[in-house]
């Protein structure tokens, strides 16, 4: 595959075997990580990022690699997650294929891709990965561990697995389990990726790489990150430029049409099917109920933390600003001091990505607070 | 194909030629219709509903057909669209596969079936057609004209190009112009057609229908038919029965999925992918600004009504409820007495089909009131 793996990026060999939540255990498997900022002495000022399904542990430029990341306005000196004085980690997803260990990487048993050989991955074994590179960074003791999106499920399982291992969490646009609306896209997502003739199983290649499939998938995706309130102002009824029509039949006509062809182009052949279909299963199983004898909150309220933000988008229809409600809600009965944020921006799921006019002074004002 | 028309379905013929608004005209064109009830002497009591995308001319059980309809419990004997009161029509729309001529049908020309050969089909062409029923039936003024959702702007084609043809007006779940969430949503429906290589071009028979894009596109129809929030009551994490276990990679877990699942296989093979990809693309270029100089409040307002309901659902997320209010606004700037409703149903879009404890009086309000 021509999946891209930042040049920057760094690895932490987890124990060999390591145990899966659900079943199996990986041989010599790895977590890609990069970082910034300095670790000081007393070893106290270290902050873990975990991610949505597809990023990688790029989330910002760094002395390693000065490409901008997908989180460049938000993380660096003297933005909301201040580098001057943090040192900050951000782990790329076990399962992934931006470098962690994931059904596209080698098995060494056989010298050839894992594929669906792969052992189930659960949001826990995420979690757990995260948790082996603080560990081998040093770090006794996060201050602060934030998960956007997908990470909002891996920190939540991260803190209730290794109980002591952040002082404080940021929850941003994420869930302490999924519901039936998220799952049922994924689902769809998956379906789509499932029924492409390349797909094949998972025994695709370079040049039978399922494109139709993973197309789809990517639009669904955009379509739910986003809201329709967005899109009516950035977009209305605008057609595409006349000079140049699509002349293939129901062809591009409209400027959001455009768009998600855009959004699909940068995604396909750069993210691995197999890869995507196990981590996007990872979140349909999430449930923290599990941790709370079948209750949510008794799940989440297990977690000790002292200080918590839950954070999220009042558009957003993937991981509604009612999760995030449910999170502040579980982690306050768990002792923490705890605020809620359902913030006004129109950009749905997404928003913590672009709407850093917002999530900024959100996530610096809990930080600062520290 | 295998699609199904129902046995009751009576015939109209189309003037011929019969020209379609974006070019192009239909030879010995019909348009498919049912009716309720007795038209009075003074063809004073008729009502006209026009449909969503999918649906038959078969809106409930009559003495042609005592199969129960689409909306059975809306239309009937004391039921909220009385047919002890009220002459009631539905048609099929132009461009469908379900009687109406559409691009499934024979070409006369040719002999063979339109496919891609078949004129666009805009929504003012499936008005035109419907009109034309009307005036066949002998009525010169509808009491009401009611349209659900992709009828919902239907409706408001109709009484734009034929002024007089309705007393009033009930728009459920409709729109007077597409915005880019929806149409975002069919574009993804329409590639998942066109990607599936058995569409080929069009040029598929019952062997090779193109069954994985119209699944793709049928799930994803319901997940932005439906809401979150009915989800979470109706399905919320419940497993499927482990004693039937999916052994498919990545297959059905969860109910919501199998939900899914049920929606597709009972539309599959059903409809005719064409028509589907025809009428989709109908409502993404419907814009009742069109009839207002560019302003769509204007072209609303050009519409002549004595009386008029717009009723949506607050948690539609394909036909938003705010769009019923812009219906209601625009047909009261046109002098129309008008009353908007936006319910409380979780069923999202298809309220109106199940939520008959909140729609049901809604309309029957309305009409009583005639």
């Amino acid at each position: 595959m021509t999946e891209f793996i930042p040049p920057g990026t760094r690895y932490v060999d987890l124990p060999s075997p390591f145990p899966m939540k659900r079943g199996g255990q990986l041989l010599h498997a790895r977590v890609a990580y990069e970082t910034w900022g300095t670790l000081d002495a007393a070893r106290g000022n270290a902050i873990l990022i975990v991610t949505g399904l597809s990023p990688d542990a790029h989330a910002a430029a760094n002395e390693a690699d000065a490409t901008p990341g997908w989180w460049e306005a938000m993380l660096g000196p003297g933005k909301p997650i201040d580098t001057r004085r943090w040192f900050v980690v951000c782990v790329n997803s076990l399962g992934s294929c931006k470098g962690s260990t994931g059904p596209a990487s080698i098995d060494p048993a056989t010298g050839t891709p894992y594929r669906l050989r792969f052992p189930d991955v659960s949001i826990e074994d995420v979690a757990d990965g995260a948790a082996h590179v603080v560990r081998a960074l040093g770090i006794e003791r996060l201050a602060c561990v934030i998960g956007n999106s997908m990470g909002g499920m891996t920190a939540l399982a991260l803190l209730a697995r290794h109980p002591g291992i952040a002082r404080s969490h940021i929850n941003i646009s994420g869930s302490a389990r999924a519901l039936p609306f998220s799952i049922a896209v994924r689902s769809l997502q998956r379906e789509a990726i499932r029924l492409d003739p390349n797909w094949n199983g998972g025994e695709y290649d370079e040049s039978t790489y399922p494109e139709s499939g993973m197309r789809i998938a990517r639009k669904l995706g955009v379509i739910t990150y986003r809201s329709a309130l967005e899109w009516d102002g950035r977009f209305g009824r605008v057609r595409l430029d006349s000079d140049r029509p699509d002349e293939e039949p129901f062809g591009l006509e409209f400027e959001v049409e455009s768009y998600l062809e855009g959004h699909a182009r940068r995604f396909v052949r750069r993210y691995d099917p197999n890869c995507y279909l196990y981590l996007s299963r990872s979140m349909d199983w999430f449930d923290l109920a599990e941790y709370g004898g079948g209750d949510v909150l008794a799940g989440l309220a297990t977690i000790r933390v002292e200080r918590a933000l839950a954070v999220g988008a009042r558009t957003d229809i993937l991981f509604p600003v009612e999760q995030q409600e449910e999170v502040a809600e579980g982690l306050a009965l768990g002792g923490a001091e705890v605020r809620f944020m359902g913030l006004e921006s129109p950009q749905g799921h997404d928003a913590f990505l672009v709407d850093i006019a917002r999530f900024g002074p959100a996530v610096q004002g809990f930080l600062d607070a520290l």
